[in-house]
């Protein structure tokens, strides 16, 4: 199973991606799609919503795996970033590939022993997870391979819970 | 010159027609975008977007005018009102549509004597500006209208300022 995680910004989108099956997880493919100006341009909407669909049809994932997006203390910055949101999901949608969603504190259990880890300690506990000989960067590219990871322990829980029942 | 507002919601995206030359602006259409369901699910996402496509072809508008979002009390709102407002404004930017943005306070003073009027006297005077021998409804759709007349409005004020330049 191919999982596409997003981490969605406001002019560095991070995307990493991972096959996972029943023993292990492994590392795919990670990036940014980066733009200079603000990200809701007119422009920048339309580029990353190709940016995005060229990424699915490029590794054809079983699914795109997204943070979801709580309060923000600026306000500015929580309606940028879900207006490019929305812009992914859509691209997902359009390319029939399901969306799994994951609270932040979802993400930082799934690769660390507790939920309050920094940035710097997801980035390598994510070199760590997948045996990577260098640091994903940058650390939206970190993140969004964290975000693909909780995915792919998600499916791997279910599956284990389905063989449990049998 | 036609213009095209859409007022996003949740689950009720209202759209808005008008047609505005140097001294009128005429009613040409408005409506709702309606859901059911959580706007932001994959279908809903797909679907509005194709809307928002089909009003641009049908018609043609030279611009898209949107409010501009502020801070809302219910974060869940924002994030949901955000993640539609990518989508349509994507809708704008594949179609080479340029996007026009007014605060809320814009929108109002267009339409009324001050900038606080409440959502009926919105349709009231949505429906005397532009002449209607009917409410426009839902308030979705009165919204949208106020945003595209507010739109309206602003390309005939830069019109008499360069001519009263010359």
């Amino acid at each position: 199973m191919i999982i596409l995680g997003i981490d969605p910004g406001t002019n560095r989108i991070g995307y990493g991606v991972v096959e996972t099956n029943d023993t292990a997880t492994c590392f795919v493919d990670c990036g940014c799609i980066e733009f200079k100006t603000n990200t809701n341009s007119q422009a920048n909407l339309n580029s990353l919503h190709a940016a995005v669909q060229r990424l699915i049809k490029k590794h054809r994932p079983n699914a795109v795996a997204v943070e979801k997006i709580f309060f923000f203390k600026n306000s500015k910055t929580v309606i940028a970033v879900s207006q490019s949101r929305g812009v992914i999901l859509l691209a997902a949608a359009q390319t029939q590939t399901p969306i799994r969603e994951f609270t932040p504190l979802q993400v930082k259990q799934a690769v660390s022993a507790y939920g309050r880890a920094q940035k710097k300690e997801v980035q390598k506990m994510v070199r760590l997870i997948l045996g990577l000989d260098f640091d994903p960067s940058p650390d939206d590219a970190a993140d969004a391979l964290a975000v693909a990871v909780c995915a792919a322990h998600s499916v791997r829980d279910m599956g284990q819970e389905t063989r449990d029942m049998v």
